[in-house]
């Protein structure tokens, strides 16, 4: 790849995260792109879409290397997908593509039916394909089955109390008795397993899985209680029968839980966005530049515990470039933190007051926008008579 | 006045209209400086609170000279109320303050009952004063009388058919017989009169005062054609009188009308902006100025029509001083529009997807929030390695 050195134009670069349920992160930093030629033509600007080991995550990676590869696997709801991982000095996985909100069988499923067999499905697939390397992107899952079903998928067994097999679903383990771990595919001990996220919950009790992101996956009322209690028992079983302990690794609560399986099997567990940007490269990308614009769908206190945002502003600090922050909203009462980190300014696609609903509908249009009137500011500051 | 000469630090002028039921121009400004204050600690900030003859006329003057006057006139509804006016080198009037909607009585009193008499109040008792030069700033009036009411109080008589007085207002001028203009204060003549306004809409017909602005005070439905003819039979019975035709002049549909009367009495139209920007020295204010930053409320294809942010992005395109257009709202259709004369960017001060009412009720807060952004990626951009 070849840097830009020494450029007579601004050399700008742009790793934003996505809009969820509007723009993903290739399409937003094309739109930002779009934006800044119009104000600064010359500009040469360097998309570099990001991720945080959810949605994107492939995708922001094979922006810069490696190769797709298909593979057979379940989703959510047992039903048969088709799913691509990244290969790559080793293999990638993403949760939320297997394991998320898009298949079409899972959206009629409930919460309580769904499971992460898709996940074991897969990495057994990469195994057999002799992988040894294998990381899992951990966010944007529908389940909360405690990586129950990866471990079924792997070789594990669930039976209740008369022995009989039970489905790793969390409904399935209400009647969870006994696991028998001793199926579990014997390659995996020798293979570096990764695990990519920002959350850095336990598996149960109010920080856990289920309280703090069951709700948003359909766990409502006294569920959130149950299913609490579910994994509690599922972990002590899985627990006794691997002689680890896991359920407070922090993380274990990430993915519905799947952090806790993974931690069971000797997951090393990595902040998805410092990966993704050591990986894509994002410090050789920064030398040179002038600017960087980054963004996400809604920006606050969560986005300085790791989110991409934040870890691409550390790179550019680190490289004495100034980072704009452009999101479709920002929190007024985290602004005063956020300006601690991103030196250029907060701000959101917003033309106005607007409904959510017309920013997520235009929310192309308003990104370019903005971008466009960020770049004018840019562009003119530079230009300005000199103090 | 000392001109920042030669400063080691950016010197930014601070030049916006008012958010209007929010924040007026001084307040805003106030809020603009506090942000690049945050975010460039040792700016030098002149704060030049603009407007266009409407709301906020007389406090955009007397920030930068002349001395207030109070007086004793008619509000909208023919209450007495205490007002005030600029005296410098000759008086301002503010219709806004007199016939706007700010008095108690006129709230409770429909347009049909709503005059201008409160303005020829004011004109009288400066013409006993001794004054010859005065100027109106048209904006903001709730009234629909055609400026009746204000040439009856400066001497003006209307009759109906059987020779019985009727008032000026809409539903007093539906009986208007005949106009006797004789008694009119002989002392107009030798007086230099000038309109400040940005309408140049005609007194009546679709482009007319009850068409366009009537809606806004109150004129509805069948009332707009019936208030349309009852300002075409007294321009028509007034132009008469007076030997005058004015109904047509550009301006005269300004203030309900009010602009009519104030043509038949000689008066010069100026852009409210124009003037405002002139008498408060933009152009010396400009000098050495590394950036500009205006606003209103909401900006649209209206704001090239002479509003105040285009005047004052006129005179910093003179003064090779960049523009930044801060408003409430930003019309996207009319974006590339403003992008031609708004070369520092176009923005809201909006976080995100916020209501109108929380834009409203947050204008300091999101104001200030939003300056502070653009101050940092203005220091940023000219901190930034060179091109």
């Amino acid at each position: 790849m070849t840097l830009p050195a020494r450029l007579a134009v601004p050399y700008v670069v742009i790793a934003p995260d996505s809009f969820k349920s509007s723009l993903d992160a290739a399409a937003l930093a094309d739109c930002i792109a779009e934006g800044i030629r119009r104000a600064m033509p010359d500009a040469v600007c360097r998309l570099a879409p990001m991720a945080d080991g959810g949605e994107g995550t492939i995708d922001a990676l094979a922006a810069h290397g490696g190769k797709r590869r298909a593979l057979q696997v379940r989703d959510a709801a047992g039903a048969p997908m088709r799913t691509e991982v990244l290969m790559d000095n080793g293999a990638v996985i993403e949760t939320a593509t297997i394991a998320g909100y898009g298949a079409a069988a899972m959206q009629a499923t409930p919460v309580g039916q769904r499971a992460t067999w898709g996940l074991g499905d897969a990495i057994r697939q990469l195994l057999d394909s002799g992988i040894r390397d294998i990381a899992v992107g951990l966010g944007g899952s529908s389940t909360n089955d405690g990586g129950a079903g990866m471990l079924v998928a792997l070789g594990a067994r669930l039976y209740d109390a008369h022995g009989a097999k039970v489905p790793p679903t969390p409904d399935g383990l209400r009647a969870l008795a006994r696991i028998d771990a001793s199926g579990l595919d014997s390659r995996l001990a020798s293979t570096r397993l990764t695990a990519l996220s920002d959350v850095r919950n336990p598996l149960c009790g109010t920080r856990g899985a289920t309280a703090v992101f069951g709700p948003q996956k359909g766990v409502t009322g006294d569920e959130i209680a149950q299913y609490d209690a579910i994994l509690a028992r599922f972990a002590t079983l899985a627990e006794a029968a691997t002689g680890l302990a896991a359920r407070d690794v922090p993380g274990a609560g990430a993915a519905g839980g799947l952090g806790f399986a993974m931690a069971l099997l000797g997951t090393r567990f990595a902040s998805g966005a410092e990966t993704i940007a050591a990986r894509i490269g994002l410090e050789q990308l920064l030398e040179g530049a002038a600017w960087l614009i980054t963004g996400e769908g809604r920006s606050d206190a969560q986005t300085l515990d790791g989110k991409a945002p934040y870890v691409v502003a550390t790179y550019a600090r680190l490289a004495g470039v100034p980072t704009t922050l452009l999101s479709g909203s920002i929190d007024p009462q985290a602004l005063p933190a956020l300006d601690e980190v991103f030196d250029g300014g907060c701000f959101s696609i917003a033309p106005g007051p607007v409904t959510l609903a017309d920013a997520l509908a235009c929310a192309a249009w308003y990104a370019t926008d903005r971008a466009a009137g960020l770049a004018r500011l840019f562009a003119a500051a530079r230009a300005a008579r000199p103090a």
